[in-house]
């Protein structure tokens, strides 16, 4: 029998005790737990950038995986804490828009606010709730406990107001969400939606109100130095530097505008 | 039967290859080992604040980890080698002050100086302890070799002068320990500490002589990018801001005088 | 009976989501492995600093790791994909020059093209092929599928223009090939090259033209802040300063030249 699988993003950062004490906690709820660290860089307090990343990976998870989400600028006050039975994973975090994009994709089957603290930590500490709350949820649910065992169904969750590209006749208009390790722009222009708004036309893309040129299929047809809108890894569209970084040519980061223009 | 749990704590990094060679080398001892990576970006030879981050962790480990500490600015030189049981975990690193926190708060039960070539790797280099010594032993804790067939038990261990906050008639004073990512200054002020100096009065806190205000619940009640002194996830005192990093408001970093003056 | 390890190595950093697809696909083809990071922190595209860091694990890891190493800037052109048998353990990764220097090391017992697609996710990705491709190579080998299985036998791997030392009357030449976490410059210079050329003599080193002194034997002998010769965990020479960082005092990075004069 396999070990059951916890996945975790935050925004902890490795630098210091955050996240071993968080999964220490948990392999003391259920001790034959596996990791698969997500990642724990997201910017602090970015849900919309760590919804993005949870987007690019959940597909690609194993079924069965427990997925837990902390990027908490919240932490501490009375936003509700979530449990979601979704797409054959179980997804953990709080109520505060990171879990909105996948949980609008997949579409939830069971989701239920955690309230019974016989599955959290006593604690003093009003900071850490990753430690004390998120994590130990996602520990029993790995190890078993059902979902309605934390507390009542909820029957709708927040989204964060989190930017949908916005097609115009000659445009569709999106933004950066979030910054590779290479410098790779990541947007909100999926590839279907990309599709669906050219309908058989050529598109050639801005970004920064900069020409980045027109779409091509992979980083190695673009010029050394050159600008490069793809389709990346995860099927959105992102402006590339090829052999370089196009945030640092561009000066660009998240939020930036990226615009297609029909031709 | 639980695989085995070793917690690691470096400051190697992990752009390189040293704590996948430590671990490689812990996997030929001990094959059905289980990692936790505390954390390998410990700022270079900071022996304080890595004893400030096991203290933070540890206690929230499962029983029976083993913890190995490598932190070690006089590697290759003659300071001894500990293990140490204490607190239901197993401690390895060098007898340079790391491990004293943790073990002057957990009091051992068993201390010894590892010693036995049998269970050091045969090695050209002097450079990489933590690969061809702390490694090794742990690993072979982990599967059950008793610890004193390291080396013989000593009674004494070093401890680094590491700050205590000092307390006067109106004052506590401590300093930062460990910045963590949000820019939180992490102190050597516990919830303890503060309660026993205050006797019912109330605190202001001073950030590198700057007021940071009174004592607050949690982030949330503080404006944003206001100071905001909390106990934090470990019951030290820090200082936050809220949405923001402490540290570069203020500029401080480990060191820096934070103090508390009673009302 | 253990489970199979796995040891990646890319350079996809650890902010976004592709270390974690990357897993998750491979855990969904064979659940029970255990996964080893080498780092995912190499520098864009630097297929020699990778060659340098597999060189510096590899002889740690256990018998029958399987080691997949993907720093690619060719991602998706049609550069060839490799698996090899060596020293006990099997390689995966692209075919430009990454692997070359572990293969020249261990001489490969059985080296084939990974050209079967029923062993590659079916994707319309271009960009990630660690994800679609060689990490799915690495998850089968790891659950027993046999190197024939994916391609035919090749005869020859791509061998990128690596710098080797170049012995002179008087001196031998090399050069920085990565730089570690204390700053300490890794050289391509092995202690049997030196040993080699300097046939009982003594030597100086030069590092960008700097005296950086004689060798020593740990950096301990060093006075603090000195520059320090030493060879580091991995018996290659390396330019060090105590307690500070050679790279930061000397301005030098991969490719600064790092002489050794004989006296």
């Amino acid at each position: 029998v396999s070990r059951p699988l916890v996945a975790l993003l935050t925004d902890f950062g490795t630098g210091g005790p955050y996240v071993a004490a968080m999964k220490g906690v948990m392999l003391g709820i259920c001790r034959d737990l596996d990791f698969l660290d997500i990642s724990h860089e997201v910017r602090p307090h970015d849900i919309i950038g760590a919804g993005a990343i949870l987007m690019a990976t959940v597909p690609y998870l194993p079924a069965g995986t427990v997925i837990v989400a902390v990027v908490d600028p919240g932490v501490g006050t009375a936003r509700r804490a979530l449990a979601a039975r979704a797409g054959g994973h179980v997804f953990v975090g709080p109520d505060n828009g990171v879990l909105a994009p996948v949980l609008d994709a997949l579409g939830p089957d069971e989701l239920v606010s955690i309230e019974n603290p016989r599955f959290a930590r006593p604690s003093t500490a009003t900071t850490f709730e990753g430690r004390d709350r998120f994590g130990p949820a996602a520990a029993w649910i790995a190890c078993g406990t059902a979902l309605g065992e934390f507390g009542p169904p909820v029957a709708v969750f927040t989204r964060e107001r989190r930017p949908e590209p916005r097609a115009a006749e000659n445009t569709l208009e999106g933004e950066v969400v979030w910054v590779d390790r290479f410098g790779n722009l990541v947007t909100n222009i999926s590839r279907s939606a990309w599709l669906r708004e050219a309908a058989g036309r050529s598109g050639d893309v801005l970004a920064g109100g900069r020409s980045a040129g027109s779409l091509l299929r992979t980083y190695a047809e673009a010029a050394p130095g050159a600008l490069c809108p793809v389709f990346g890894s995860t099927d959105q569209l992102e402006v590339a530097v090829r052999e370089g970084s196009a945030a640092e040519t561009l000066g660009l980061g998240p939020g930036a505008p990226v615009t297609v223009v029909w031709r």
